[in-house]
């Protein structure tokens, strides 16, 4: 055994193994002279040795005896002393942070003598019994094991506390008084009596062994190795106990407590900022009964101290190099701190930091890269509400529902609720919110008309949620509290009726949606990048987006290409560093106003030669749209998907659209709902779309091919390089392919032919089904690039509809059977398994395959990492998707450094 | 080069990769004696040397020549003369038969002069004249490359063939004169040259090696090409080329031409068995314009040609040791024989010809076993039409529709439209056809009580077809002629309506849906099996069926295992011979009387404890359930699955069905119908089912745990070993499973306390998610068994809906995408993959795990030889398919020893 118990001052951050990331902690600070209430540690070895043989080593006691007269020494205070009692406290101390391991013991060395003392120094009867009873109460639980494990049974310490409170009409722990609490102390003593059969330790050091040995226990807890198993935490690992003496900032008026940042964690300003309450305790700033004072006051009260706690935070953030969150007490006068660590922060704040830290020599940019979270980017993207504006309105009760933050920002308008009156209302000047119990595709124009979406059901990637992220709108999705009425133009929110026209606001980033009109505003980045009403001079915000997203670009392997459909779109996407377009969604292009009625018009005519002659018709606006695309991307690889949505997704489904509809296309109604229902499918996730269409009417592929291919043709005439890539969906069989190749190849030939012209294109697949993915090698033959579409590969690998996976998928999470939202991060035991699987069949058959993924994971921070780490080559997002994708991919490329 | 002309007295059947497989054919014939017409084989090293060099080998014209002269001498007759003209055949044949190669060219060798010495020895103008314009349009199409290659366009020859037809007012080629067919010649001689360039070859010789050239380049055409590709032929094999003598049997009454079997092909008796014309050729007796005589009647008219045939017969089947299908020409009084293959035969014919030449010594049991079709074991099962009154039937325009032969058998009764209809009309003794758009689990009791089902929708493995099948019942699905009105109580089809109570008839065999009542019989097998109104030693098909059964049962390595719900159901599996259950599906059991309101009232109550009081009621059903399948079993693996399907499923959608539901429950129509609509959903097929239910409401999990392991106990205590196996289905996470394992593993544990008694039991899951194949390493930890249902796994893997892939599927097929439908028979390359890694995966963790297949595959030959390779326990199907699945194991585990 290397050693059994090290003092503080003995431990540093790199004895982690030895005496768990508490122990190490506390060491380091001790060892930079930081005023840490002093204590020691029991190490892991004690741990281990305790786990083989139910007993402490032969010395440990003596060990822990001598370290206890270091820490006498330290507090000029003696454990178990009637006059001047030294208190402690026990605390687990894993190598990394265990939820499942035993909570923290305080108080430890108080009994009805040492109490009395307590209660002396600090002249405070009611401290010394509440410190009194919580020792009784937290022994009691976790030593003596008195918690509840079942979640509905109820923890007898807590039971006579209610009983307590009700007796003196209390409503608060704080209405007992100290003879109150003194009771309590008694009448849990009892209770353990009773449960136990033995009495409530009263030996300080009956207390001490007692809780060291409910820590070790706590290693084999049921919980702790359920998580161990979870987290692949090796048993061996074991935990050291820390035992370290009290301190208290509730002594009199020259006490204190409180907590600090080393930098405004808002904003990110390089200045001390924090909260502290003189003559209290760290409880105290919690529970919110006493405003807290800022912490330049401490300056005037305290200014010693205050001279003392501004060095040590400078020591510590310099140390730690990085933004700490600092707890300290002034116990009689004397600066304690109590713990530091990382400091919180917004994304604004992560962003300044790194970048000044950067700056003033503290870390390099790799490591600035590695500080911050992609996800907070988002913060500096979108619009936002005057965050006063919106606390006020919620706490005066105009909170209706929250539901899931889809498309961050935020948004006022008034509420429509349907796609038509939304592009009238927009006409007209109005801003709109769009709300729907859920969208499709018929809904893109009023999406697009409308300031934000909002819907009552669907997930984080409900078409809602997916078409909102790629156009950057405002998005709430699934706000189950709604009921949406459309005949009656309304919605319900609990007890309040919305109705057409009536301003509502919701904010994307939280999924709050609150009655009223509140302010919103573009963020800086947005003003410089797309609106250019300000220079990149003017904001401090875009400097340091701009900084982060340069160290990002040099550092990261994957390419980061966007989804995008419009040039406006692109235009947007190249704003934000898109490398080319990985999606462009051609059925999103069918729904402006001639072009619904063509399609339709194609869907029902009775044979080939009408699709043919409605395709005609479409012909040229696809046209128009591709080559508008290739112009604003010049040169970039640009993704087309051929159509992929079932038919029936396009023809209108209610009574009066139907009249319209047969009305324009002078067929009778009742053959026109024959036809509607006719392609009605079951599972129409898996029915005729994707490439079946363009097999069973191959003159749609055909029309598409050469639209793109004519486009081509026309954009390179004008001196513009262009390098579109088509993309046949739903492919499962290489035959599928090879069928829609041959085609496109054909028509090219003929489009080159006529334009005397040559223009580099390639043909590949989405890779979408498992047996697409399991048959990679064959499908490879005729793809020359593959494209993951992983929203669909889980939806069949899994058999999961995102549609209907409400009803459990929450559920899953919540019990723990899945460890998060598959369509929210890849799933990688099982579908990362079967990309890998498709990456190196694909590449065996043809090893410079061009391989991405354009589902939306690609903008996913983790799944970025993990299609890095399967050596794909780029990710494609929504086009406000890409500064968090290209900081993701740059943290992949150097966490794999590392 | 080893040989590159070889005689057909010098080949043999040894000789295949040399002369190609009709090449082989006709030298082992030669040297066996029988009279062949002569010829002789250029070789595949010939075909090779010309793919590389475009040109001959030296030596090659002369050898040729050479073997034509020993053709001359044999025929009597020489290539050319103009009295006494040789005709020749050109034909390709490469090792395995392949389409998409060249066509035959027959009577090369005629030519202006000839054709007069053709005409003079038959005295027949008529047929010197079309031998001729035969020959000339067969080159041109065939040699010069004027046959078109895109259906819609037009053969040159055919097109002046319409237009002399039309002239001459001709209906059919036969009614052309001599004349007329002598102007045909001079025609198509000017159509090529016209087209070509060049003038039809008068030289014999340049014919004849025109026609060598064209086989030699057909190797290489873009058909043959695709072909070999796709079914992994080499191009090294290459082609031979067959020249042979033309034989003529109607150049006279001491000429005939004819058809024979060696056995009976309808009913396998040892008798000569055939058809043959006087004066007439080979196409003649096919064209049906003149009736045919039986082979009897030969014996008459050329006793001595019938004496020499009957030898040559017998030589022939006792040579190939299999009946045979010989073409013969007697020519002046010769007999010669043109080919000899297997011959073609029915069902009951196979089995007792394979039976029989056991017997005989011509073959071994092991060999009788790969003789026979597995599916052809249907026809000795299934009750039948009586043959000639259906045919009278069709011819008097009976027949309404052709749909999907489902549920092979033979049903008459009168139609009804819905279950209830169903069954009150059963009750009132009347048998009932039960029609319906397409059936879902409500319709269960119906299809019951009908004899035969019949859908306007669904392919093979819809519902109706699955259930059908299960329960033994005659099913037609896909009926797409028909068009049912559920209202009106009538469906059309084509011209006609057919209304409630009308009978009609459906053969499940053919897929015939026929107007009017035909009486149908039950097999014998069944009468002796089932029904024993028969005993073996009454029936011969019986023992014949029965002797196939114990050679396969002696052979085969697989188990055999049933799907069956019901104690009547599985003993008629055991008849068949199942060896356990392996899928007993528990919602099946829910649509008995009370039953079925019991559960929707589970699914409709608003809390668990309304879900656990419905629950209650529907556990004694289940027990007592479990139990008669328990007794049937005795001690054979019993594995019953958890609720499985949707629970939208089980409520009533109809207007009228939901007023009285709500009526019964005592709940406004309102409520119920906001019930029914909130549970829609988008795609059920991967919505909230399978162990989904369990999971998210464990009371179904342990109701009908409860259920099984009680019954388990109780029949127990009677003395019976059980075995039960607890199938969670849909599980695609491991952890899903885990969660479902301990909840059986608690109940079991109650029982059995309660009992007294232990009960050896499994807990396992079906494969059926890509997921779950992917981490079946994972799955394994747990899963004590797996069972494919290769149905679901179908769907997801390859993203098909079974409802809704009949708008593609078929079409797919049809244009070679996929080589068959992955419903009917396991797709190996995709599915079969996932399959094999499954058990590879599952097997390193748990390697005695039990794998079987309970999806409808498990009854289909090839996937039944699939599943033997990749070391599946067991398949299980259908009873009614249990004797095929019985004989495709054995035939597998002969295949693999060979």
């Amino acid at each position: 055994m290397k050693k059994t118990v090290v003092l503080f001052s003995d431990a540093g951050r790199n004895d982690l193994s030895l005496v768990g990331g508490k122990g190490a902690n506390l060491g380091e600070m001790t060892n930079l002279g930081i005023p840490v209430p002093p204590g020691f540690t029991i190490s892991t070895e004690v741990c281990n040795f305790y786990q083989h043989s139910y007993q402490y080593p032969d010395g440990l006691e003596r060990e822990v005896m001598e370290a206890l007269r270091h820490v006498e020494q330290a507090m000029e205070a003696r454990f178990g002393d009637a006059q001047n009692p030294l208190l402690l406290s026990v605390r687990s101390g894993a190598r990394v942070s265990m939820p499942g391991m035993m909570d923290t013991i305080l108080n430890l060395g108080l009994n009805d003598a040492t109490v009395e003392g307590l209660i002396k120094r600090t002249n405070n009867p009611r401290f010394g019994y509440d410190c009194y009873r919580r020792l009784v109460a937290m022994y009691g639980d976790v030593v003596l094991g008195l918690k509840p494990i079942a979640k509905e049974d109820i923890d007898p310490f807590e039971e006579l506390l209610d009983a307590k409170k009700k007796a003196r009409g209390a409503e608060v722990d704080t209405d007992l008084t100290a003879d109150d609490l003194r009771q309590l102390v008694g009448e849990f003593k009892q209770a353990i009596k009773e449960r136990t059969g033995q009495p409530f330790p009263e030996n300080p050091l009956d207390q001490l062994w007692g809780a060291i040995g409910a820590v070790f226990k706590s290693w084999d807890g049921e919980r702790a190795v359920a998580y161990r198993r979870l987290n692949n935490i090796p048993d061996e690992w074991g935990t050291a106990v820390n035992i370290q003496s009290m301190v208290y900032g509730n002594m009199g008026e020259n006490s204190a407590t409180g907590v600090a940042f080393t930098r405004n964690p808002a904003t990110g300003a390089k200045e001390l900022y924090g909260e502290f309450l003189v003559n209290a305790q760290g409880e105290d700033v919690v529970a919110g009964i006493r405003t807290p004072l800022q912490l330049m006051q401490l300056k005037e009260i305290m200014p010693e101290v205050y001279a003392q706690f501004e060095e040590i935070a400078y020591k510590l953030e310099t140390h730690y190099r990085d933004m700490q969150d600092i707890e300290f007490t002034v116990q009689n006068g004397r600066l304690w701190i109590l713990q530091t660590r990382r400091g919180k922060r917004t994304g604004f704040a992560a962003f300044q930091i790194a970048v000044d830290m950067v700056e003033e020599g503290l870390i390099d940019k790799k490591e600035a890269l590695l500080r911050v979270e992609p996800d907070q980017l988002n913060q500096l993207l979108r619009p936002i509400f005057d965050m006063k504006q919106k606390e006020e309105a919620i706490s005066s009760g105009k909170l209706l529902a929250r539901g899931l933050n889809a498309g961050p920002g935020a948004a006022s308008g008034r509420v429509v609720f349907n796609s038509l009156d939304a592009v009238e209302w927009k006409r007209r000047g109005e801003k709109v919110i769009l709300a729907r119990i859920e969208t499709s595709p018929e809904d893109i124009k009023g999406m697009d008309a409308a300031e934000g979406i909002l819907t009552q059901h669907g997930g984080m990637t409900s078409h809602a949620a997916l078409v909102a992220r790629q156009m950057g709108r405002v998005c709430v999705v699934g706000a189950g509290d709604l009921e949406i009425d459309y005949r009656s133009g309304c919605f319900q929110a609990n007890d309040r009726v919305v109705r057409e026209g009536d301003w509502i606001s919701i904010d994307g980033s939280t999924g709050e949606v609150i009655l009223g009109k509140l302010d919103t505003k573009p963020s800086e980045v947005l003003q410089v990048l797309l609106e250019k009403t300000l220079t990149p001079e003017q904001s401090g915000t875009y400097r340091t987006y701009h900084q982060i997203m340069s160290w990002a670009d040099e550092n990261r392997r994957l390419g980061v290409w966007a989804n995008a459909d419009q040039p406006e779109q692109a235009a947007n996407a190249i704003a934000f560093g898109a490398e080319g377009i990985g999606l462009c969604r051609t059925e999103h292009m069918f729904f402006g106003g001639d072009r619904i009625n063509a399609f339709r018009e194609m869907i029902l005519a009775a044979d080939e030669m009408g699709r043919r002659a409605a395709l005609r018709k479409l012909l040229p606006f696809q046209k128009e749209d591709f080559a508008g695309l290739f112009k604003v991307m010049g040169g970039r690889p640009v993704i087309i998907r051929t159509l992929d949505p079932p038919l029936h997704e396009f023809l209108p489904h209610s009574e009066g659209e139907m009249q319209i509809l047969a009305g324009n296309l002078n067929m009778p109604v009742e053959d026109l709902k024959a036809k509607v229902e006719s392609l009605r499918e079951v599972n129409p996730m898996l029915g005729h779309r994707g490439c079946r269409l363009g097999i069973v009417y191959p003159e749609i592929t055909e029309m598409q091919a050469e639209a793109i291919l004519e486009a081509a043709c026309e954009v390179t005439k004008t001196g513009v390089d262009v390098n579109p890539e088509i993309m046949i969906p739903l492919v499962g069989h290489v035959n599928e392919l090879r069928d829609q190749d041959r085609l496109v190849r054909r028509i090219a030939a003929e489009v080159f032919a006529r334009h005397g012209v040559k223009v580099n294109y390639k043909v590949g697949t989405m890779i979408e089904l498992p047996r697409a993915a399991i048959t990679a090698d064959q499908i490879a033959e005729v793809a020359e690039f593959f494209s993951f579409g992983t929203n669909d590969l889980t939806q069949t690998a899994g058999g999961l509809s995102r549609d209907d996976s409400g009803r459990f998928l929450p559920i899953y999470v919540e019990m723990g059977i899945l460890p998060q939202d598959p369509f929210a991060t890849i799933d990688e035991d099982g579908i990362g398994r079967l990309m890998e699987w498709c990456v190196e069949r694909g590449r065996a058959t043809r090893p410079d395959m061009e391989i991405g993924i354009c589902g939306e994971h690609g903008g996913d921070p983790s799944s970025i990492r993990f299609c890095h780490g399967i050596g794909l080559d780029y990710v494609s997002c929504s086009p406000f998707r890409l500064p968090i994708a290209r900081l993701a991919a740059a943290q992949a490329a150097l966490s794999e450094e590392r």
